[in-house]
């Protein structure tokens, strides 16, 4: 509110290197998140007001998401160190990336390195902000609904690919926060075919099951414990499916086979946890723009085009921003890594597609939303709660049905314990 | 044995870059290891024939098992790269400087990096030569003996300390060379209790149960077993126990206790597998060398201080000499480091404590000895048989004893199956 006379006269050159995927495979490609970073660079520079002084030099990197960003920057070691590094998404990658930044004082923003081990920002990670919520914030949901329907146990399956392994990782999230409740784990190996029975005997003795896994097995799975009447009101079950909902939404259980009847009456008891989404009306310039700009590169597909990566790193130059004009205007420099990366740490500020709030751990808060079907002759599913990360909150909207989480044929085996 | 006229005039400058921990809670801390790098550097100069071209420079530097060498490796991506690398011996520090070497085609040579993820070759770590047996090969005795004993089942139970690792990585190597068997794995943590009776019911189905965990809580689950009569003959235990055998072979069961007893017989079916020691008397001089320098340093005791990590990282000298001279021979330069490496694999050569033979994957072939209990009054331990890595062969010694190998009141158990 106080506004010395010199602040809008800041102005700054700043390096920014920026690793993204070529391969379009990912959600977080180059041609998916490389027009956000340039739209938030116009965007700053041109309505940026106290930030038009700074003048963003962005160079953009191939990331592999194996070692190809960690060793682009260590060849860099020796000419201009960047100011701001932005990405790699990938975990392994990002890990050495995070790693080698810090011990040189450079912040990184990721809208990845969502594992739980990035959590430890003591030592060697120190330097890295995460501008989208962590499996661990994504866990959040899964603890306030265990508390709200007071659940004890769960079995999670996760499908693991031994290489970037981000099943892995979602569920490691859920296992690191509910450690004080019974879990238990059931790893899926991509390469052998899946056992559905041998995962229904670990699901016996539990009450919740958690999975992340290609949509192919979790169908094979839900039709199974369906065969096994274990879909019955017994057991309930949730699907993890963070970054590509919009295709979920219209229900996977639907394959055209001769299965569907049975997976529809199945997919009764799968829940889906996802982010929630909101929009503003400013968010609808964002989206018609990314759209343009991605076709033109010329991907098809724009379905799940403007995603969670693709708000976070345009909103991550506006986090480094604010962050670096107020560490300025307090006298210290674009080196000063560590201090711009505690500016942008315990904040909130008003993103691309609504608030963003960043923990006073430098990662962000996370909503999510809980899907599950609602009208079972049609198969269609609606958001019936939210979870609000900021608050810790859990709202139960009013296509919610308690039936769906309340388990059934459980009174007797509970009782039974004392005898 | 064709030895051109110009071969003893080959000289060469060589920058040597050395890591090793200066904390001396390591096997492998700087001041076991050092003085025997220069010593083979003093060797190599003054006894060294047509080696003695080599001028080595070595530089050394901390590890501190986390990042510290990966950092100091980046930082000096400016100014001159190093010919040469040692170390590190910590798996985690070891994957981040073997990428970064690899990538910049500078050979490593390290006595660690044992774990079972270094094997694969093809890309990141192309550059690295493994100078002590990797973890894998001393699996091979267990799938010695797994054929000559006709096990089938087992299961793995080790110690897991979230950092270093080195029992989860040992036992690694065993699983991931015995996939054909049915293997299971039981991980304890540090911090918890240890529930021995949890770990003995998983026992149950297995046959035999390999271990690797610090010696007090081999022993509070030997005596455990003892109490439930699984040392009976039904079971068969062994304990990994490679770097420190000397402190082991005097019988960890004897801890000045009530239970010493009962100890001493439950340890009756404990077998432990070390490494293989050999002497020949060139190797006594450097010994006595060793621990004198050693000694100065302040280092008082010196039980285990001439070990596999002091013979290994002298002989890293002796074979990077061999390699360089036959590729400099061939007319390649030191700066072609893909070229050296390949010279350094599937080589055997004379080493300080005997032959070394490396394989065709750059990993050194082991040789590893079983001990076993033969006197159960006294409680002593000999060793009663060898396995030698070169040619795989499973070599029974006169101490052996066939009954403490036999599994009893199987038979019933296994003819039940087909009814």
């Amino acid at each position: 509110v106080l506004s010395p006379v010199m602040t809008n006269n800041i102005t700054e050159d700043i390096e920014v290197l920026v690793f993204l995927p070529q391969n379009n495979s990912y959600l977080f490609s180059y041609a998916r998140v490389a027009p956000a970073i340039l739209y938030a660079q116009q965007r700053l520079k041109i309505e940026g007001g106290q930030y038009s002084g700074f003048l963003f030099n962005i160079q953009f990197e191939n990331s592999d998401c194996v070692n190809d960003a960690m060793f682009m920057l260590a060849d860099r070691s020796c000419g201009q160190k960047p100011d701001l590094i932005l990405g790699p998404v990938c975990e392994y990658e990002a890990a050495a990336v995070v790693r080698l930044a810090s011990h040189w004082n450079i912040p990184v923003i990721s809208a990845g390195a969502l594992a739980a081990g990035f959590s430890n920002k003591k030592t060697e990670f120190s330097h890295l902000t995460r501008i989208a919520p962590s499996y661990v914030k994504m866990a959040e949901i899964f603890t306030a609904m265990f508390e709200h329907f007071t659940w004890k146990t769960a079995l999670l399956v996760y499908e693991d690919d031994k290489e970037e392994r981000n099943c892995y990782f979602t569920l490691e999230g859920v296992y690191h926060l509910m450690a004080d409740y019974n879990i238990k784990t059931y790893a899926v190996s991509q390469e052998n075919r899946l056992d559905a029975d041998d995962i229904l005997q670990k699901i016996y003795d539990t009450e919740v099951v958690i999975m992340c896994m290609g949509a192919d097995k979790i169908r094979e799975i839900m039709l199974a414990a369906h065969r096994q009447q274990f879909t019955n009101g017994s057991y309930v079950f949730f699907n993890v499916e963070l970054f590509n909902a919009s295709s979920y939404g219209n229900g996977t259980w639907k394959k055209g086979d001769k299965y569907d009847n049975a997976a529809r009456q199945a997919y009764a008891s799968l829940n889906t946890v996802t982010l929630l989404r909101t929009v503003k009306p400013e968010f609808e310039n964002f989206s018609v723009e990314m759209k343009k700009s991605i076709e033109e590169t010329g991907l098809d597909d724009c379905q799940d085009c403007v995603n969670i990566f693709v708000e976070g790193f345009h909103d991550a130059m506006l986090l480094y921003a604010i962050a670096l004009h107020e560490a300025m205007r307090n006298g210290y420099n674009k080196k000063n890594g560590m201090k711009i990366t505690s500016l942008m740490w315990n904040r909130t500020f008003e993103g691309i597609a609504g608030q963003v709030s960043m923990d006073a751990n430098g990662d962000r808060n996370g909503d999510f939303s809980l899907m599950a079907m609602t009208n079972v002759e049609a198969g269609t599913y609606e958001v019936v709660a939210n979870y609000f990360g900021v608050n810790g909150t859990f709202q139960l909207l009013p296509a919610f049905n308690i039936d769906s989480f309340t388990l059934r044929g459980r009174h007797k085996a509970h009782t039974e314990i004392p005898s």
